[in-house]
């Protein structure tokens, strides 16, 4: 099997770091191939920037379509995911909904931990999307935005996570808490085995439901509300998103 | 009062349509600008293509940020609503949350009838991002897609929605009833003196809220969620756009 | 276009003030009527007087019936909103509901600031109402009733209102917040530019969105759940009311 | 104890009918006083016929305060029962409020059967003021309205009733079927042995209801939400309710 | 009428509380039996622990099935209860359910106060299987275990039950508190004529409803999804169960 | 990895399909073990039965403590799943909680096709306990019941389900539908290739998420509304149940 992990912030650190993870979770024979975005933004962290990131990855699966067995939307977000799964005809996974559909099977509510406020509304509409609000304990963040380079920041600031995971158990009441944002992965490993509560990694998490969902639906989507749109022509758009699009070649 | 009307399908007949319904509905003095997009798609009718096209419409709104007192996104679906929101210092309104906040104030419950089953789950999709899919009575179109040309549906098929409404409110149980796509402008008011339902057209509904919203919130969305990301550097994006989110020039 | 501003309270100084804001907010060329009950209660502040006066509305419109394009019922928690959409051939709008609806235009969730405890339970019924629940941040008011008389208080206890506005989008999470409740009219613009959070003023949302409903449905609610009931003879109401509902003269 | 029946409908005919049922359906030693509108409509069956009877019931009830140990409001659709529970200090049960509590200790979901369509809405109403509407499956009554007087339906077309009651659980889901409307109160009884549904009577439902609350809660709602509003005078209230509400004699 | 109270606790001091409380609360001629557990736990706390305590209630009805006229399961968090109303034939009543829907008659937002907060999750799946979830204000308990035996919890901690109460009120937004827990029966009657806010005891919320239900519902619940299943064989069950379950005998 | 897949009906053919089917799901290297439960029901088909099975799922649990990774609950419905995850420190999936997060990766809402109507509010029960209720389209089975032996309905009545996924794409909207019941495992790998909608094999889908979360969460569901009950004495149960819930041995 092989997957595809897509990383649609233009970070060479942040896919590297989740490749590492994403190989260590996964079934040994699966192939991981790990991508990261050339257009967009270095750090994708408002609604208006997942708008055009959701674009960027569309353009990204329509260059290796063919050649992948799943994808995983490596963007705790999301961006892209329904459009992706109505697109292309094989599973598509994201970080945030693969997060917490997880978590709904250790917990009736779980929470999200991250290291800045400034997702905060970008992830209550992954989990919304995900039609889990109901379950949402919300979104735990430090007071002010840690120093550092963003890629460092499990490194450097794993205590300060680790008692937002406290906080988010024993204040917002969830019963799970997951890492939000792709920074954070590989700290759910290290940090478990001293947290009174249970912790997700979204990498994880979605290696494991990409290998699922590649056995239990591997033509992904692809009927309903994600039948795939008629061929279309288009205007100004990346070619090979354009062709797919159009059905051409 | 000037207002921008965004229509992001690349169909001229289709905007000049809504334009005149728009000029129309608008208050004497009110000037509306109307403006086609030049990149994307002839109709936007999946979730795939509104994900590009919410792009497309940040673009277009960046051309002429400075030049207008509030954007109407001139596409039943709302492409790119929420991040415009969030990225622009102004009211921006979209044509189906318009018809829906206007629908609910002559209804408890609201349908949609279009003429092609291609957009239901879009439209849903508009639906819920308005809040108001608890007051949702669905919606309706033909059996099989109508013939001709997309913008003169209106004209040859007006009986058949016409019929459609009255299923909309008998089988449904719509109060109320939303001509849902560009397409159909300037129907409501023709069919509505023998329309046992009240109708709403799109065009009117967002004229209407873009000035009422231009007055009682003239800076637009700015704080809680809607608050304007920080300034950030991209790659790949189209110029005005890019300067626009790095708050350059 | 004329409008009718209802207030169902029976105070001349709120009256006027209300008036004065919805002169100032009104398209050039649309006359504004204001009125005051004679019967009722000095300042509805409870469910019990909210169901006594929604009969005092209802008997205000059966006296002015022809003479308006539509009618504001002038008090936030729209006492009789829903029977008078029912009852009359006119666009009927309520402060509360249009300022939810204008709220949720310009943010997700949307707090009311109000002056006294009392209206609590009535104004959430009111956001119920609107079909808005989901999105609402709570009522904030001051922990002790404010000082001084009722329609004084916008001017005595602006910096107070200001204050519980900043707690509604800090601590409730309210991107927009409501000044809610009639002695407040007015208050929003002044306080507005100096606001961290989007602020909407009630009289100012309600003629904007009376004008865009008198174009957009100018028969007002008419079909399904707000079909007209049949002519029915009554005993012991108010005889413009009663001739009104038995379709008499 | 003491329970008082209040019929806001003026018919008298209805009166004696939900009388007789109450009677029958009350432990032994219960008073039972019935009591018919003077004031309003032969029969309510809009929101806006109730928003103006909601009132009546207030005016009845100040009228017999301190003479009952608990209220049945005795129209379906329990007009003024939120505005009752506020403002006095006993127990205040209605129709619909009772027999839909009572229908959901005998099944999830429970349908109302009544015998006519204009109900509908305000029916719907009474159920979300419950707070049940997720567990409705809706309203069933005749395509067209039968013929007869209003207070004989229960005689004259039992079998249609009783055909509508199986079309609630065969086509709608009822696990319960309630005969929803005063005029069909005993159909309940009569229909049962034979109806492969449990079939809930309002007026029993409410008898039952009133003395189970007379015994848990004999002082009535009387916090949060429902605390007494504070003293107040009125201008044009029937007497005896004006001095309630101002706290007078 | 005869009324079983049935224990699933194997605890004769609850038991012995509880029916001295039902019985104060029942009418004159009301029969109460009540019985005590011989299997499963000294108290149940959890989910897990109601998991087999359902099953116990069942063998606990089958043993006395005939018996009575209506069954209450008295353990706050109703153990078996939807599952007793699927296979016996008569009202089946819980101590959690009976005191939510009292408590919905006097507010539209109720809380639990318990003695420890073990029960929380037990408790709030006890709100959701009565569909009431949206009102639910949430558990109170103290923050530490109370000392002394949980049979005489009421006596010696009433003072600290109290305070929680008040908290549930002022902080959560109760307007009715629930003394939930076998163990604190009797001392709602105690802390009311003190309390600011309405308390509910629940065996006497249960009595009324179980009186209630006997004469409106007296075969129970009985379709639907409550239909009956048809007689089937087991292995390995309590033989009264088993032959009730198989229609033997 | 080791699965112990866990058959709480009593019957040995359908423990044998459901192994096949999981086997050859199972990555290389995964061994499953399948036990049939020896108590109980030959098929459970009920909530009551539900309510019974699920005890014994926790007895079958603690006879295999410490001898797996983790646990399939191997009956659509998930009997004791919650209390299962509650009481043992190792991961515990179910068929229908499986299936309904397997499907909702690959469609908004799902439907689940059945061979008996039986089973319907049970199944509904599952869904709701999932938190994805409002993404449900319902269950579809045949209007009577088919002839032959349960196990062997996946190989005689193949065209029937057949037709019934294809109602509940086109009638019920459902984008993906799940062939709930463990007698019909194996046949969605049958059906897919000439379905119009994705089809989800529950036992497929289960061993896939027990594998994830085997990974994602090996110590299972540990804290908040999950946490281990303290220890605690009982009678009556299961010998090796009881030991583990009194932490005995």
């Amino acid at each position: 099997m092989r997957l595809l992990l897509l990383n649609p912030n233009m970070s060479q650190e942040m896919t590297a770091r989740m490749e590492a993870v994403a190989r260590a979770a996964a079934w040994p024979g699966v192939e991981i191939s790990a991508l990261t975005a050339t257009r967009g933004f270095p750090y994708i962290s408002s609604r208006a920037e997942a708008q055009i990131a959701g674009g960027v990855v569309l353009e990204m699966i329509a260059d290796h379509v063919g050649q992948t067995d799943a994808v995983i939307i490596a963007a705790f977000g999301d961006p892209g995911l329904h459009a992706a799964r109505e697109l292309f005809d094989l599973p598509v996974v994201g970080l945030a909904e693969a997060s917490l559909l997880t978590a709904s099977m250790v917990g009736e509510r779980f929470g999200v931990v991250t290291f800045t406020a400034r997702m905060r509304a970008w992830y209550a509409d992954a989990v919304r999307d995900a039609g889990l609000s109901g379950r949402f304990a919300g979104v735990r963040c430090p007071q002010s935005e840690p120093g550092g380079p963003v890629h460092a920041v499990a490194d450097e600031h794993a205590e300060l996570i680790r008692e937002l995971c406290v906080q988010a158990a024993q204040e917002d009441g969830a019963d799970a808490v997951i890492l939000g944002g792709a920074p954070l992965t590989g700290l759910a490993r290290r940090l478990d085995p001293a947290s009174p509560v249970t912790l997700i990694d979204p990498v994880v998490a979605a290696v494991g439901l990409a290998e699922a969902l590649a056995r239990a639906a591997p033509q992904g989507a692809r009927s309903g509300r994600f039948a795939r749109p008629p061929a279309k022509s288009s205007a100004g758009l990346h070619p090979p998103l354009a062709d797919w699009i159009a059905r051409r070649g």
